[in-house]
């Protein structure tokens, strides 16, 4: 009867997901969103059904003990001494996490030093961590970053061409994101194509509100689109993605509300991407209805959006000098055929080809017709999943 | 007894090259530097001499009769009749210029009102242009942009994905820059390769100083590396090229020195690329003498700028759905064989591979061996021959 829960602590926001392990079974999820707001809301799903209540949260620790309260409430759990084990998803792991650790006195303040490099994430993941450690003081807490499965990438991918005293100084390199994402479906696309992920040159990408494209050579990320924040890369829902840094001086010089560059860079992160095109919404199933009732900004966004995914697809080819498979992944990876479609249709000289019989809503694993030389794949990401398989991991060490 | 003269203006000098044309034969060429400062020196050279002198010269007017007076000087023209037209280089051309234009008032204002886009480059061709029509009043003057190669690039290229008003209102997008250079080794390239420039998809990469790759697509550019600035694309001599945006604010909240973003792009423009990881040297010469040595700062600077540039060519293959030809151009691009092979030899699976007898210094053309899919080819640029065609055609139409 051992269960673990996943936790992905946010600013004012707790998700989770109970497992029970090793079994790998979901017995329940749900998310407190507005902490430290008026009307917080708590949902719980388990058995079908989805409970939902409304009260003041103060706090990430009060929003843990509600959590655990629910848990015994609907009889998910009987008691507390269920749960054996916590994991929670950590931002940035800096240069200090290579791979998932056991919650120590050092290792908590190392999350909450490098607060710097993950200013909105870092200190929320913290809260949740010591709301856990205060309340089931007994069980065993692993952190999982998102950032771990980065760091194998070699110094030509992390470093970046500027004062080599920013880096030594100050920390200023590519870390990347969506870690155990990009990990989790390298691995699943393995065991789909039948080889070792040892001997595959994979692409993943991570397609949802954010955007993360990854070069996986032999299982182990060498370069990854996210950089020093999850601004780079592609273009996003909200988020531009890469631009020519020299914009930002131009427009707080030219345009009157934005006085310096953390406007911009604000801008940047929330108001532009897709929803800076298109300007009515920043989401893909919004835009391709847009783009299929002929709206120009529409159509114009999701050229945009498809051509930086073909664009980092090719940069990535040239990386790994050649792929075996493209994999999509989360939200619009997993669930927008037209973007996959528009994606590879443009890209058949790297010998990708799919089938649109397969390449369908509702359908995952290989969408590529029996001739293609490099496989199209779409795998349902699983980040909760890996954080609970962490957790039984190093409790059993 | 046609002569044209191409003149390339800087903010504080003027480089110029005098045509017999149509004959295309350069009869002299030469540079003036320090224009406003003490001890400016003009250099002519001409029937294999070279000529220098120090003097002072307060500005650009002054300049121009200088160097006029030098040409009749040494001998290398009788009288100011022979120069029957003159071509300008302008940095940018904006949305305004789609090819070269004969000067003419509103020419001229157009050229000063993208000052905004180009603010060290446009004014200081614009003084050149003035002091020609001064004080040579009746030849044919034109101006060719940087700029104008790049304005056939569809919107999907040229627009960021940021707000749409800092497009409509403010002119953010991507120019693109080097376009005479791209414009002349596409062409060159299309010989060499014995096929029609309409029918081939090229990938040219001009490096200098600076560097920028085209995707040039049946004779038009339909990308370029360069963007609203020429800061962006891959790493350059001193240049970072594409960065995470967000490392901006970061810089300004954690580096002393830093006040604002126009600090932070003055250090990615001017103390990054090459020198900021280097340190020692911008000058590629140098930086593989430093690699030769062992020196683990040259090591990584070298590795950095090849990946960078293998990204883009990779890119640029994406955009183009396939390449028929990459070429290397400009004084790197020309003369540093390690860069050429070190960036071909990790693309192997593109189908380009190069014949080490062919690739070494001093040899242009075609590099890569027989069975190659995609050809490497080396091409001297020439962008004054382009000024000084363009100013030909225009004269006579």
């Amino acid at each position: 009867m051992s269960k673990t829960i996943a936790i992905n602590a946010g600013s004012s926001s707790l998700k989770w997901q109970l497992y029970k392990m090793p079994e790998e079974e979901v017995l329940a999820s749900g998310i407190i969103e507005r902490i430290g707001l008026n009307d917080s809301i708590s949902t719980v799903k388990f058995d079908g059904k989805k409970e939902s209540q409304i009260l003041d949260i103060h706090d990430h620790n009060q929003a843990v003990k509600i959590l655990l309260e629910d848990l015994t409430r609907f009889g998910i759990i009987e008691s507390f001494d269920e749960i054996t084990g916590v994991g929670h998803r950590v931002v940035a792991g800096g240069e200090y996490f290579k791979e998932s650790a056991v919650v120590t006195d050092e290792v908590l303040a190392q999350v909450e030093e490098l607060a710097a490099l993950a200013p909105l994430h870092n200190p929320a993941n913290a809260a949740g961590i010591r709301a856990f450690r205060e309340i089931l003081p007994n069980i065993t807490s692993v952190v999982v970053f998102d950032t771990a499965f980065h760091t194998t990438m070699p110094e030509v991918a992390y470093r970046y061409p500027v004062p080599n005293k920013y880096y030594t100084d100050h920390q200023v390199r590519k870390y990347g994101a969506h870690g155990t994402s990009h990990y989790y479906v390298s691995r699943q696309a393995a065991e789909l194509l039948g080889k070792p992920v040892e001997e595959l040159k994979l692409i993943t990408a991570h397609i949802g509100n954010g955007v993360s494209i990854t070069a996986v050579d032999g299982g182990k990320s060498v370069d990854t689109s996210m950089g020093f924040t999850p601004l780079a890369g592609p273009m996003m829902g909200t988020r531009s993605g890469d631009i020519d840094p020299a914009i930002i001086p131009y427009l707080i010089e030219h345009v009157e509300e934005l006085k310096d560059a953390a406007d911009v860079v604000n801008v940047l992160n929330k108001q532009s991407g897709i929803l800076g095109i298109y300007e009515k919404s920043s989401d893909m199933r919004d835009l391709i209805a847009g783009y299929e009732s002929g709206d120009e900004k529409a159509i114009l966004a999701f050229d945009l959006f498809v051509n930086r995914l073909q664009k980092f697809i090719g940069q990535y080819f040239a990386v790994l000098n050649g792929a075996d498979a493209l994999i999509f992944t989360a939200g619009v990876g997993e669930n927008a055929a037209e973007v996959r479609e528009a994606v590879v249709n443009g890209l058949t000289w790297f010998g990708m080809d799919i089938d649109p019989a397969k390449n369908v809503f509702g359908y995952s694993g290989d969408i590529s017709t029996a001739d293609a030389k490099v496989r199209v794949l779409v795998i349902p990401t699983d980040e909760e999943l890996v954080i609970a398989r962490d957790v039984e991991r190093l409790k059993n060490n």
